[in-house]
């Protein structure tokens, strides 16, 4: 259910020395429906999901599976599966496809199923040909140069941020995505209730505006950060990426290969560096021979 | 982007008087792109959203549209796109369908794009198709008999769940979904990067052990709860939903068609009762004629 990883704290502005973490795992669950004999192969592929692998004992996926097919009306009650196993036959998905039997006597509507689901951005099929996908329409990889912001502007901005928020001031149930310039100056905010919502909106502005790619500017995020926030952000060559939350491992995985430095638990005075720390301009750094 | 309600805060183990409250709209939005001349009408679905409407201004639904297009890397720039309108010939719609029309030198990778997209439970084309959709396979409405639980349980219950919670402890950064009885007893807890894996993940395990309807239990939930969360409570026939966070206007829309008791905003010694005050066993009611 976690993953190690090497952070950097930052607290009242001093850089300490790098020191283990551990982080929350998402990866890509794909859920297919089998029909027939199993030596047919005749199958659909129902969803995909972003989920943690392996939480909860190894029956987590067929757990979620079930649970997911007994509230979209598929299934009525745990007998109507006959088996639910993940695919071995591709080891390249590393068990992220599991593949559900169920009852002949089981009725599938798939025209009310496909008004049941909706499609949300980032992801695919599986990992590996998901994250190639992405990889494949995003820029290349941000240099380090450019952009840089100081420790005390970072941990200043919770605050602003909260400040321009209006509709959690009123509701407390909104996420807000805020683009912020090297002086820690909040130059348009916008929320919503769906975290990757609100950041589409932000992009969607500053590309109206004429603003994008965002290399001069970072985004300060209000909860935590997976993969297709980080994916949206290196779409729009955003070098730095704020989160009041945790990160998941593969947002590490994929704002390192982006080159995006990823701050996490931005809290008052401390907060993590996860990757590219070099932007992060900090008064002292303890550890580095001055101990 | 806020819609009013009428809640009921429990402080202390004492109902307070009903008082206005709001809520952070929840609603879903299509995004169509078209193609060719506006009167053949030719268009196709790419996507549907759980957003916020009307939030930043009456341009936030476009800013999505163009974020969103944007980070799937459909469009590279702002002048990709000839137009951006709500679709206005089905009123039923309400402004939650947005057709986009690209500059015809806009090629579409509809296959890297479905490879891209990834479905996820709940909703629909539409809001009101969706809900109609969820409400045919949805049990019938709950009664207001049988399951109650003391407000004081509900209080501890915050704690026992956390004290449960493995991979919180660990990354800070995982949802949990948990099962208790009427003594507040967590007889069951689930964890994800996603809350509703984490909901889909309980209800399955407990159809697995044949507890479903859950009619004798309560689902405690981490963060906040959104209409998803609430339609998967309702199939699973839990009578009680407790969380942490805030909820949507169409959570509580649906919570009260379902006739569960939703209660938000778990904190020390307090709560909020959206519906279903009737489940919630009080020491005191202010205001009921005792003042």
């Amino acid at each position: 259910m976690v993953s190690p990883v090497i952070i950097q704290k930052v607290i009242d502005g001093a850089l300490q020395e790098p020191q283990p973490d551990l982080l929350a795992i998402e990866e890509p669950l794909e859920i297919r429906l089998g029909f027939g004999p199993i030596d047919n192969r005749q199958q659909r592929s129902l969803s995909v999901t972003m989920r943690t692998p392996g939480a909860d004992g190894p029956g987590a996926d067929q757990e979620l599976a079930l649970g997911y097919l007994y509230a979209e009306g598929i299934i009525r009650e745990a007998s109507d599966v006959v088996s639910c196993r993940h695919c071995v036959q591709d080891a390249t998905k590393q068990g992220n496809v599991l593949r559900v039997e169920l009852q002949p006597s089981v009725l599938i509507d798939w025209q009310l199923l496909e008004r049941h689901t909706y499609a949300s951005s980032s992801c695919g099929i599986c990992g590996k040909a998901s994250i190639d996908a992405v990889r494949a329409s995003c820029p290349a990889t941000m240099t380090s140069g450019g952009f840089r912001v100081d420790a005390a502007v970072l941990q200043r901005l919770s605050d602003r941020v909260q400040a321009a928020q209006r509709a959690f001031s009123y509701t407390g149930g909104v996420h807000a995505a805020a683009l912020f310039d090297a002086d820690g100056q909040v130059l348009m905010l916008r929320e919503d209730v769906g975290r990757h919502n609100a950041l589409d909106k932000l992009v969607g502005a500053a590309l109206w505006n004429g603003q994008v790619p965002l290399q001069e500017y970072g985004i300060f995020l209000s909860g935590r950060i997976g993969f297709e926030l980080v994916q949206k952000a290196w779409m729009a060559g955003v070098p730095v990426l704020v989160a009041v939350g945790a990160p998941t491992s593969l947002a590490v995985e994929m704002a390192r290969e982006a080159g995006i430095t990823l701050i996490g638990f931005m809290r008052n005075q401390r907060f993590n560096v996860y990757t590219g720390v070099e932007r992060v301009v900090v008064a002292e750094a303890i550890g580095y021979g001055n101990k």
